[in-house]
Order: C-alpha cells, then sequence, then structure tokens
C-alpha cells in the first residue's frame, strides 16, 4: 500500500536543487474538468486496455517465457516491447499512489512479480536479449534497446518507491540498476545506447534511493554521446544524437523524442551536478526548439524519415510527424526547466501540448489513440479495426500499434498529471496550469489548502480559493498564459491588469480569500511566420489555450475550405461533437469551400483551373475533437482567399 | 565489335508491336548542343569516373572473391552493388554501340568476363548469397535483391545483344536467366523479389532472343504482385506494390522508383501479349500520376520516408524526394506510352524530366551527382568531399553514393540517349526530343537522312532538313510541346500556326526540303494547382522546356525571396553559371528580399514579425544550373508579395 509520507510521494521528478519544488501529485488532487475526465477515464479504461494489448500480442508472456527457460523473442511488435510493459507498470505505480483503494496497486504486485521473475541472477533483464538468447546481450546498442528498456524500468521502480512502496518491481529495478552500473560504469565499456531514456532514469532513482552511482552512470552516459562511437551506416550519427557533443549544439535535432529524452536527462543531471551553465546552453536549445522547429499545437518532429526534427521553420502540415511520445516528453522536459529556472515559458509550451496533442491523440473512448498529429488531412486514412495494431503510424486512431510507444506513454502521463500542475519556494505556491483541483500542501512553513474553481479552457475565469492557511505573508502565483492578449487579477476587490507571465499576489491569506484571473478567451486568428513555407497565405483560429481546425466529416479530399474574410467573425457555439467535454465551445465562421471542377492533365499552368465556390457558415472544432466523426478532412491553417498568386 | 546490322541494333525498347517503331539510337547522331555535350561528357568523364568507383568500393573485386572462394560480401555500400557493377556494364554496351572504336568495348569485354566468372555452374550469380553463403540464396526475397541485381544484369546483356555481340556478359546472362526460369518459372515457387526491375528486363532479353520464356516469367512475377505475400512487417506491403494487384490501382504509389519499373514491365509484357485493356489501363495510372503527384520539375515521389509517392497533390518543394532515379524509370517508362500509343503527352513528360531532373543531377564535372532533387533549399548542407560516398541522399551533387543506383543510372541514360529521339510508322517519321542531330533510317520503304539544326533548348527554332528521300510521299512529324503557346511551322514558303502535340507535314520529300518549327521560348510565369497547398502564393518561371530557379549562393536560410510584382518583367541575360553550355539564358527580375529582424520567441502570432526588405535584380538561373557556386539558398516557386494572410 503506497505511503502518503514519503518525502517524495507522488513526485514525477524531484530535483534536490532549483527554482521551484514540485508539489507532489497526492497533495494536487484534479476536480471536475478536461484534465479530471482524461485522468478517471485513464484510470478506468486506459490502464485495463493496455494490460490487455500487452497480454494479447506476447509482451508480458515474454517474461513468462524468459523465465522459463523458453524461447521469448515471439511476439508481435519489434525487439523492445518491455519497454512497453514497463510504462504500464509505471503508469499503474502512479495511479496506485493516486488511488491507493483502486485495483491499480494489485494489478502492479502481479505485473511486478513477472517483471522480477524474468531476471536473471546478476541483475541483467531484457526478454529479447537474455536466458537462451544470452550470447546477444549487449551486442547491438545501436538497435538493441536493452538500456531503453532498462530507462523506462527503472522510471516504473521510481514511481513505485515514490509511494512508498518496495516489491518485486523496485527489487527488479534496483537489480538492473546495479548490473548497469556494474557493466557500464567504471569499466572499459564505454558504448552508450542507440536510444536516450535511462539518463533521466538513472538520476531520478539516484533522487529516490541516494545512490550516487546512478547519478554517476548517467553523467557518463551522456558525456560519452556525440562522438560518432554508434554503429549507424545508413541512417548517419545526428539519428542517435551522437554526432556532436550536448554542448556543442544549440537546436534540437535528429530523432525528435531522443532528442526530448536525452534533453531531460541532460537537465536532471545538471541540476543534481549543480552545473548551472549546462542547464542555460540547454535551456537555449529549448528556446531555440520553439521558435523554429515547432507546430502551432505543440508537437515537434517534421519528418517521417528518421522521426525526427526539421530544418528551422521547416513545418509541415500534411505530412507533420508531430509524435505523441514527442509531446510527452517534451512537457517531462519543460516541467524539468520550469523547477529549473521558475520561468514561465515553459508551463506555457506544456499547456499547449497537453491541450493540442496529448488530449488529441487520446480518444474519448480510452481505448485508441494517435501516434502521429498532424495539422492537415486531405487524404483520410481507414480507421483501423478494434483488434487492429497497425504497422503505419499515420493511422486514425488505433487501438494499438506495432510499436506502440505512445498509448502506455499518454497512460503513465495521465496518471501523474497532478505532478506537474504546482510548485512551492520559499515565499509561496505557483500555479502553472490552470485546472480545477484541490492542493493541499506545505507553503513557507505552513498548511495551505486551496481550491481551484474554473471550467478552463471553456471559460477564462480561473478562481483560487484559500480553504486553509494561518494568515501568513505568503505569495500566490499563477501562469497567465503566454497567449492571453488582456487579462486581469482581482484579490479582495482590487483588480488590476496582468501580462503574460507569473501574476503574483502577496497577502496574509486567510480562509475564505479568494484570487481571480480573468482571461479573454474569445477567439482569436494566428498568423504563421512568413518563413514557415508551409503555411504561407494562410491564418489559424485559436481560443485560449486551444487550437482549433476546420473538419469536414466524409471530407472530399479536392475541397478547400479557405476564409473569403481575413478578418472574419467568429462565432462561438456549441462544438458539437460527442467527447469527454459537454461544455467545449465551437466556433463558427463563413469559409468558402472551393471544388476545382477539372482534373488538368497537369498541374501547373499560365492560370488556375477552373472551380467552384460557395460560402457558407462551419464550425471549427478544437483540433482534440478531430476525427471523431469519421474519416474526415481536416486543416488548422486555412488560407485567406486572394492569396493565390 | 558491335554489328551495326543487327536488327535491334542500338534500341534501348524493342516492342514487336505498337503504334510506333523506335528508330535505333545507331541511326540518329546527336550533334551539338545540349544531349550531345552530355553524351560526350558521359563517355569521357562519367564512365571511367563509375568504374573507378565501384572498383576501389570493392564492388568489382566482389565477383573476384566470390569466383576465388573468398567470403565476397565485405564491401562499402549494402548488398545490392552488383547491380551498379551491372548498369555500368550496360552503360558500357550502349556506348560501345555508339562509339565502336572507343574504349567502351574493351573495358566491357573486361568487366564482363569478371561477372561471368563468379557465375555459379546452374547460373545463379549473386555476390552477396551466392558461394560461400549458398545456404542463404533466394532466403530473402524482400530485401535481398537478388532478382533486381538479375533484372540489371539482364539489361546489359540486352543492350549487348543489341549490339550484335555475343561474348562473357551475354552467356552470363543467358545462363542467370535460366536459372530464374528454372526456379520461378513453372515451379512450385511462385515467390517475387521484392524490387520490380526482372520484369521489364525479362521481356526485352524475349525480344532479344525470340525466347518465349522469359517473356512467360515476366507475366508470372506481374500477376503474382498485388497479393501480399511478401514479408514485410513495418513497412507495409503498398512500398513494394505489392498491396494490390496492377489491374485495381488507379495511380502510382509506393515506393515511386519500384513504381516506375514496375509500370516499364508491365507494359512491355502487355503490348508484347496483345493486351491492350492493360495497356490503357496503365495509361491511366500514368495520366493520374502526371495530373496529380508529379513535380514541375518532372520528379516524381514526394516522401523521403519509403522513397515514395504521396497523396494527390501532396507535393511538398523543400523535402521533396524526387530521385534522380525516378525520373530516369519515368523516361524509360515514357517512352514505352510513346511506342505503344503514339501519344505526344508522354515524351512531354520525358523532356521535362531530362532537361530538369536528369541534366541537374549530373555536375558539369561529370563526377558528381544528385540523388534528391529538391525545389527549394533554405538550409544548404555541406557539399560531400571527393572522395566520399555519403549516406544521405539529400546532400549536394557527390561523386557517389553509399546506395549508388543514380550515377549509374545517369550513365545508361546518356549512352543509349539516341534511342529515345525518334520513331517511324508506315506513314512516316516523328521526332519526340527536339534535338541537334543527323537521323539517317529506314522510312515508309526508303533511306531518309534527315539532319536536325537547332540550339534548343535556348532558342526556339527547329530546323529540320531533308539530307536523303527518294522523294515518295510520307510524313515528318514532330512534337510541339505542351507549354508551346504559340508556334508555327513553315515548309516550302507555307506557314501555318500549330498547337501542341504533334506536328505533322505530308509531302513528297526531297534532299534540300526544310522543315521550320517556330517556338515561342519567351520567358513565362506557371502558376500551380491551389490543390497543391505547399506551394500556396506563389508562382514559378520557365522559359521553353526549362524551369527556372532564384538561387543566392552562400545565401542566408532566413532571407526570402519574393515578386513584389505578380506579373513582373522578365528580361533574358545570359545565365553567368559555368557549365556545359556557354548559350545559356538566365532571366532577370525583380524580386524582393525581406530579411525578418527577429526570431519571436514563438512563431505564430497576432501579425507576422517586423521585417526590412529591399527590391534588388536577381538573374534566375535554369534549375539544372543550381548548385554549381557552392552552397546556396534556392527556390523554384516564388512566393508572391501579398500573399501572406
Amino acid at each position: 500500500m503506497p505511503d502518503p509520507s514519503h518525502p517524495q510521494r507522488g513526485l514525477p521528478v524531484a530535483p534536490s536543487r532549483g527554482r521551484l519544488t514540485p508539489v507532489p501529485a497526492g497533495d494536487v488532487v484534479l476536480e471536475d474538468g478536461f484534465w479530471k475526465a482524461r485522468q478517471d477515464l485513464n484510470a478506468s479504461t486506459v490502464l485495463p486496455h493496455a494490460l490487455d494489448w500487452i497480454d494479447r500480442l506476447g509482451w508480458t508472456d515474454a517474461f513468462r517465457r524468459a523465465a522459463a527457460g523458453e524461447d521469448a523473442r515471439p511476439r508481435q511488435g519489434k525487439l523492445f516491447t518491455d519497454a512497453d510493459v514497463y510504462k504500464t507498470a509505471e503508469a499503474l505505480a502512479w495511479e496506485a499512489s493516486r488511488t491507493p483503494e483502486g485495483p491499480a496497486g494489485e494489478r502492479l504486485a502481479d505485473l511486478g512479480a513477472l517483471i522480477r521473475s524474468a531476471q536473471e541472477p546478476d541483475g541483467y533483464l531484457n526478454t529479447w536479449f537474455g536466458h537462451r538468447h544470452a550470447a546477444e546481450k549487449y551486442t547491438n546498442l545501436s538497435h538493441g534497446f536493452e538500456l531503453y528498456c532498462y530507462g523506462h524500468l527503472i522510471q516504473a521502480g521510481v514511481a513505485r518507491l515514490r509511494g512508498g512502496v518496495e516489491d518485486d518491481l523496485t527489487a527488479a529495478v534496483l537489480a538492473a540498476a546495479d548490473h548497469a552500473v556494474a557493466t557500464f560504469g567504471d569499466t572499459d565499456d564505454t558504448r552508450i545506447d542507440g536510444h536516450p531514456e535511462v539518463e533521466a532514469a538513472l538520476v531520478e532513482l539516484a533522487r529516490a534511493t541516494g545512490r550516487e552511482r546512478y547519478l554517476d552512470l548517467a553523467g557518463k552516459f551522456l558525456a560519452r554521446r556525440g562522438h560518432d562511437t554508434l554503429e549507424h551506416h545508413a541512417i548517419g550519427p545526428e539519428y542517435y544524437l551522437d554526432d556532436r557533443p550536448l554542448r556543442d549544439v544549440d537546436v534540437l535535432r535528429g530523432h525528435a523524442v531522443r532528442a526530448l529524452y536525452l534533453t531531460a536527462g541532460a537537465v536532471d543531471h545538471a541540476v543534481e551536478t549543480g552545473d548551472d551553465a549546462l542547464v542555460d546552453h540547454l535551456v537555449g536549445q529549448w528556446d531555440h526548439t520553439i521558435a523554429t522547429r515547432t507546430y502551432l499545437h505543440g508537437g515537434m518532429g517534421s519528418r517521417h524519415l528518421g522521426e525526427s526534427f526539421g530544418n528551422d521553420y521547416e513545418l509541415p502540415t500534411e505530412r507533420a510527424y508531430a509524435e505523441t511520445c514527442g509531446a510527452i516528453a517534451g512537457v517531462m522536459a519543460a516541467w524539468r526547466f520550469t523547477l529549473a529556472t521558475g520561468e514561465p515559458r515553459f508551463a506555457d509550451y506544456a499547456e499547449r501540448a497537453l491541450f493540442n496533442m496529448v488530449a488529441t491523440a487520446l480518444h474519448p473512448s480510452g481505448q485508441r489513440f494517435l501516434y502521429v498529429n498532424p495539422l492537415q488531412v486531405r487524404h483520410p486514412l481507414p480507421e483501423p479495426g478494434d483488434d487492429e495494431a497497425p504497422f503505419r503510424k499515420d493511422t486514425p486512431r488505433a487501438p494499438w500499434f506495432w510499436v506502440s510507444c505512445c498509448p502506455t506513454n499518454l497512460a503513465r502521463l495521465f496518471a501523474s498529471f497532478s505532478g506537474y500542475v504546482a510548485t512551492t519556494d520559499a515565499g509561496g505556491l505557483q500555479l502553472h496550469q490552470l485546472t480545477a483541483s484541490r492542493i493541499a500542501t506545505d507553503v513557507a512553513g505552513q498548511r495551505v489548502v486551496l481550491r481551484v474553481h474554473t471550467s478552463y479552457p471553456w471559460d477564462g475565469t480561473v478562481e483560487i480559493e484559500v480553504v486553509e492557511a494561518d494568515g501568513r505573508d505568503w505569495e500566490l502565483a499563477l501562469r497567465v498564459p503566454a497567449w492571453a492578449r488582456s487579462a486581469r487579477i482581482e484579490v479582495a476587490g482590487d483588480v488590476r491588469a496582468v501580462v503574460p507571465g507569473m501574476a503574483r499576489a502577496r497577502r496574509n491569506w486567510r480562509p475564505g480569500d479568494r484570487l481571480r484571473l480573468t482571461l479573454d478567451v474569445e477567439p482569436r486568428l494566428t498568423v504563421p511566420d512568413p518563413r514557415v513555407d508551409a503555411v504561407r497565405g494562410t491564418v489559424a483560429v485559436e481560443r485560449g489555450p486551444l487550437v482549433y481546425c476546420a473538419e469536414v466529416p466524409g471530407g472530399v479530399a479536392e475541397a478547400r475550405h479557405t476564409l473569403p474574410d481575413p478578418r472574419p467573425k467568429l462565432t462561438e457555439v456549441p462544438a458539437g461533437v460527442a467527447g469527454l467535454d459537454p461544455g467545449a465551445v465551437g466556433i463558427a465562421t463563413t469559409v468558402r469551400t472551393t471544388v476545382e471542377t477539372t482534373v488538368p492533365a497537369w498541374p501547373y499552368g499560365p492560370e488556375a483551373p477552373p472551380a467552384s465556390a460557395g460560402d457558407e457558415e462551419l464550425t471549427l472544432v478544437p483540433l482534440y475533437l478531430w476525427g471523431l466523426r469519421g474519416p474526415s478532412t481536416m486543416r488548422v491553417f486555412l488560407p485567406v482567399e486572394g492569396t493565390q498568386g
């Protein structure tokens, strides 16, 4: 049973230094609203669904077979399916901390025992390379994913340890981590894994156990990367971030998820070792990436080939890669930057990625997920069947995938979501995500209980009610999002305008006090930087933190939706799409639907081909509701009429 | 020594049926001009360069090692390097036919003997899977490329046979083809190769030898494809064109080069077996592909991932794949359609691909080549060194590649170029490519000698002089390109306007008669179909068959070149770029160079960021001259000012 008094209880990240201290997930209880609905859906449906799929594809049975001395390789999926068993375990661990009376703890006990049963006496643990295939251990670090799998195993163990539990899973984790230290620590084996992930995990395990050796190994892996030592051939070293040392690179590049996990691990290590120069450098990489290589919906990764970042301003919409895991890794990295620096821009990114990538990836059934997140769909693929785990990553939401990193990544994020909401420092409390919640934690040496009342993102009012406080002086701060054009806060009848950043109110807070933040969530037009060639002549529509899209269920690929008026009237209406959010707001506007009446033999000529056009009212819907009405065409960026050359 | 009286002498494709009969390459001698310069460069430099590289990477030595019973696998490059040895042999065979006194024949004799030496007694031939690795023969047809390599081997042999020579190479070819028939013909082994190529080769070998069994095997391979029998996993059957039978698909899709080679083989087989319905179906696929999936420069293949076609109108410029081999395969397929149907639109495509893809891929040194052909470069990669065979395919022109299909493919095309110029039918002669040449062939039962005088593409006048003819009545036809807006022909003082298509003049042609075609090659603006989202708000500039680009050597990625005037003045000037073509024409125009003065923290906002802009004269250059002045930024499609939303 999780121990509610554990000092790191429910902390997804627990740095020993930094500007801000995270409020543990256990101190933040989500209440009615957008994220509560998803966290509950995760517990009720996503987790059982994941457990079902890792069983049915043989991913758990691989552990049983390994333990029994059978050939554990046969399975559907690739050689690193262990990682998804571990991410499921991690999600169960967070969920067991959140709902100790729920079924997650028992499910995790079974899964942990299974995992532990496949561990070899020396601590080595991998169902593909271990036991009957022991001769191949660590023979293919570029593409074998053994240390990547350890990373996810360790993160599951850290989640369990931070619930105050020691069990089969945590025993397996410590033994595996020690095996990694014995193999790659102060030895002649100075290799690294092709897929970063173990670095952050090792730092976190050091934080959770106090054992320096894990921190040291993380530092070694970080320092070894960037010297082109991984075998690669056709794909090149940039894919693995092994082309140049971290400190020599000023922007994220290569495989997006790998780059973001590496960033998270590097921040963790730099924070623990007091390497502020490296933190600053990593912040610079991040800022450059946000400024030039990030999609409006928060997605990262412009290229399907190599699942990688593109060049600056290379942000194609129809073939955006923008992997769901990239947004999750981005939220994780952003949280580390938030804690290290105290700057609000990182939580701005997290909000954008959460509402427009993470929420989009999750089907309201809790049983389907997006892997790739396009910003334009002209030729919808068929929806995979309920029993399909497709190879393709660019399908509509699927029940599972051949490589199924995204669903289990979503599960662990939703289960630990409350841990990304608030922080404290010596002077007070900071609210980073504007979500309805009850926060009961220690602030400036006293116990404080707050309730956050809001129906954000639908409404722009966020009211913080002080339920418990002893009247001492402290500062209550909350993030005013970067998109806010006019905002004000009101405390005890005192109203003042605030600008994006942290709005702060210092006083002797007493029970019954209220702070009200009012944001203007009127629909707004967003113009892309002209350097983003892929969206020349277009605008997007946003409302609050949400990106909207023009979706046409059953749409014809050849129909184009444009804005006849570059400054169109935008009218709020009910969104009219089934989902978890009955209060969802749509935005009605006049669009011009143009259908070319011919397909010319050659699509380039002295003038555009003839077309018929008609204006109609269309209700733009939040991007996260896209694709719930069957195959559809969709656009985030709407061309403005008259922009055709 | 090649036999100049061989009935199929110098014919790249020799169908036994069809609307038009190709004039053999040996009957067409290129004279001064654009293509002659490249054909000569190919002979003098490209071929020796290719022979050097296949030696230095161990690709020829693999044959020696295989013959000697050593392990032939070690080499730089992938497991199908045999194919590039064979394409080099094919290029030498065409070159030996073209210049019998030149060195190609002797070089080929050596290479043919080497190839033959590695053949096993039963006819099997492959340096990766044969001999010491014989247990693995045909165990990985999806990705082993054994039949693909046979295809290129057979095409080399066909080229040699059509030179009237039988030697080691042709002996090896017949033995290998018979081994394929024995293995995959009327047997229980009904598998196919992952990479189509052998189909066209087998039909051609049947044509060259009269042996039906090769045609039959080609038919079997064609019929077997499309039933999802290839092992694939992560990549899916569409990549291999194995998802649906050829007759069930109405557009080219999947891996672009594979799709185009398959098309060539399917046309060949359908023509030989009289399957006119299939020819019609293939024409429909082609037309659809040209209408919606082809770049302005004739490139095909929109996606780097899977080197594949995209959806209709999915034609990104900066990340265009547009492999050089795709254009070459496209020219080969288009020629087959030309012969089968007599319609001029296929040669229109070939002209576009030749001038804007094939010519672009070849560096004027003859020692560097493009693999990928973008239509926009904002972040130029460094130029590979003289000793580099890069893994990356999107580099500037490189001496060679890790997978080096494109250089040898260029070599075989240039060496056989004269075979793609003209045809005859019962009533006369047709000129498909407007190139300076001397054509001496049989037309309507008589010997006709023509000279084509032109400095096309720089000048729009093409004059055909009858040098020899006996005064009988026949029709001289020549292609008026699809881009021609006003054109006229003049015969014996009779001038008439002609429209795109075949311009025909029937008369009793006598020595000294002349036909003059005059095309308007004034620079023109080209507007993309609005459905091509990637180029919204832009126009391109073309002149005759040439696509132009705005190139800025040493350009700054952040600078944008736009047209301040949507109908700009376009002035012809010398192109001013070193190359093979001293008469090259550039096009001066006023462009606006805009540089944003900030990099905003987030590239989306209520308005575009501030920028400085200045107008300047810039000389647009033909696309094929792009990249010869060191690293540069480049755009084919120029945004028109005022098209930013």
